[in-house]
């Protein structure tokens, strides 16, 4: 029987740990124990009705045929003039190509910038796909660590250590941040665009959670001199609009590049449904507002925990300023994160992920996301932390 | 600034002629002048209201947020029970997996089979995004030439001779065939299958017309001897439920390729929509009758055309058995496919597309498309070999 390709089944090779603290958690649940899940980036709320009836309508009026590859124009240039609006970057519709999520945007930005064998660099905690995208893309995964002293933003010889790997081709960022919850601050953004003038490197930023933004702004290394022409940024609807199902999200690059990706997307996707484009394009058109209430949730949880957490020495937090989670120190306790997880699943039927699942930077740490309802989350939040009390003093 | 992959910017490289009659067309249609499209494998009817409505009514039940990357569980089970009962080889859960169309579904089994630098076969002529999708996993692309005279079925020594390419690992098929409207009898896919074990190669098999049967039955070579291990079958809803427009088709083969290819979509496509797999799943338990009343229009088009054409002598057609396509051979007027092509457009405002757009192998064919109306379509092909008999007096 023939074989199959290392880079599809290698994907999980170096995997992280700790995910089987989110499936025994899960495996609890369908066995009918109640558990708290703070473990996945996914409202708690779904996809408002008034986006589901425009698509409906667009399907009923019959935009269920094979859609422009690229995205229907009326969306590309939505999407661009949101852009120019909140970045500055003037942005056009040959700026913009549509795809089908965030994550699909992720895996074509890299196919296209990288030849296999070249190096992909990565910030180290990171979502959980990147090393597997860039394995798939046949590319070198090289991890960029970083330490909670300095709230997991990559330092300049970090970086410059990192770009000078043999075959450096690319380097992704994502600011607002899964797993940390912290937003990239200009002087750390500086530095990136340095080092990828410096060493030549295509920025791939990942900016899905650009409207979960809850002390400074986001910034968009795009904005930065001399990178629109190097910044291939990756959007979603996914977080903004609570469109996780829906599978839409977007990326901006130079036109050449947009060229390129919509070739590629002719074999790897063809395109987005036409009926979701127009659901899309209805969701943008309801401006700030909407995009603000949907994030709502998340600042008010976020600022309730925070006091749960002041109240309490055991458990540290890394400085949180946007996306939906929080990153708990649990190192006082003695405990990995991993360790600590199985614990409080087992004895508190409280699952949180592990740091290390999101890399070795985050050892000892907990991620947590705020998709419970705030009562849940606090009580859940103030279990945690006596139960980190009683490791301590044991 | 940094380079782009050649696997993508080379994708279109050895790219196929002919395609600026489509573009050709287009533009006049924009200019308001009424052009007869025979071009596209897409129905003239939309997405049956039922379909949209279950769709419709599975978002509003909230299933908006992100589903499960394999696929939902009813839907792989309906697909499974379908292929059980249309191929007589048995299939489980296991054996499928859900993807965002026909398209997805080839780009993830060439990634998830082909090593970059190994060669992919496929037969000329060939379903257009094939050579590109290819190239963009980093494979070398080798075409199996065929001639009309055979119908453009692969040789058994066009077969072994390709495969004895080094680093042959893929053998890529379509069956019904899109150019040429034929369906593999049993003793091509015999040999086809031969040269798969012999090799060891994968055979990747393209059934997405497997509801476009006029004459003879489809056979899927996955039900030949000691075939299963090694075939991975490409479906969609698109042609079979006219559906192209929502991107959902499907991929069966054995369990440990779905389990790769499950990992792969993880960062690829994250899944399918879950109210689109619903839609799906609703379509798929109309059962039958819905493929067939589906497919009845291109049965009944194909008929006519045969007609027409069996009262001339200039135009020869392919012996036709599937698919929504009739492959025309016009070599008797001189001309190649595309200045045939070009010249009926500009004459007679029919646009078709020349044969060389799908490889050499159909130099001096047209493939023409059933997609328009009974009484669009017969007008249109009279002119056509009109046409054609008047240049071949001159
Ligand atoms: C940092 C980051 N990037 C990308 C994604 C993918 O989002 P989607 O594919 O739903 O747009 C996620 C989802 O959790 C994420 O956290
Ligand atoms: C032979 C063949 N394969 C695959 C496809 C892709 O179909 P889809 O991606 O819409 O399922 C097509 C579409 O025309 C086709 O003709």
């Amino acid at each position: 029987m023939p074989q199959l390709s290392p880079r599809v089944t290698d994907m999980n090779d170096q995997g992280s740990d700790g995910w089987e603290v989110f499936a025994r958690a899960r495996a609890m649940v369908e066995q009918g124990i109640p558990v708290t899940e703070l473990t996945i980036g996914e409202h708690d709320i779904r996809t408002a009705p008034a986006i589901l009836d425009a698509m409906h309508a667009a399907a009923h009026a019959g935009h269920t045929g094979y859609a422009t590859v690229p995205g229907i124009t009326p969306l590309r240039q939505a999407i661009a003039t949101r852009v120019t609006q909140r970045t500055g970057v003037p942005t056009k519709v040959e700026n913009v190509l549509v795809t089908p999520g965030g994550q699909a945007a992720l895996f074509a930005a890299h196919l296209t910038t990288l030849q296999p064998g070249d190096a992909a660099l990565y910030v180290d905690p990171y979502y959980v796909t990147y090393p597997g995208t860039l394995r798939a893309c046949s590319a070198r995964p090289v991890a960029i660590p970083t330490t909670a002293e300095n709230s997991f933003f990559p330092t300049k010889g970090a970086l410059d250590t990192a770009a000078q790997t043999p075959g450096a081709k690319t380097l992704l960022i994502n600011t607002p941040n899964n797993p940390t919850g912290t937003i990239y601050p200009r002087a750390v953004l500086e530095n990136i665009a340095q080092t990828c003038r410096d060493h030549d490197l295509w920025l791939i930023s990942d900016e899905v959670y650009d409207t979960q933004t809850w002390e400074g702004d986001h910034l968009s290394p795009r904005a930065l001199p001399g990178m629109a022409e190097r910044t291939i940024v990756i959007g979603s609807m996914s977080k903004s609009h609570a469109m996780t199902g829906s599978r839409i999200g977007w990326i901006f690059a130079p036109p050449h590049v947009i060229e390129a990706l919509s070739d590629l997307a002719v074999s790897t996707t063809y395109g987005v449904p036409g009926y979701i484009q127009d659901a899309a394009l209805y969701a943008l058109t309801q401006g700030p507002d909407l995009e603000q209430e949907i994030a709502e949730p998340f600042r008010r949880r976020r600022a309730l925990a925070l006091d749960v957490l002041a109240r309490q020495g055991t458990v540290g937090v890394i400085p949180s300023q946007g996306a939906m989670y929080l990153m708990l120190d649990i190192r006082k306790t003695g405990l990995s994160g991993q360790d600590f997880a199985n614990r409080l699943l087992d004895s508190h039927h409280i699952a949180v992920m592990p740091g290390e699942s999101f890399g070795i930077s985050a050892a000892g740490h907990l991620r947590i996301a705020l998709t419970v309802n705030d009562d849940r989350l606090l009580v859940a939040l103030e279990t945690l932390c006596t139960f980190a009390q009683s490791l301590t003093r044991a």
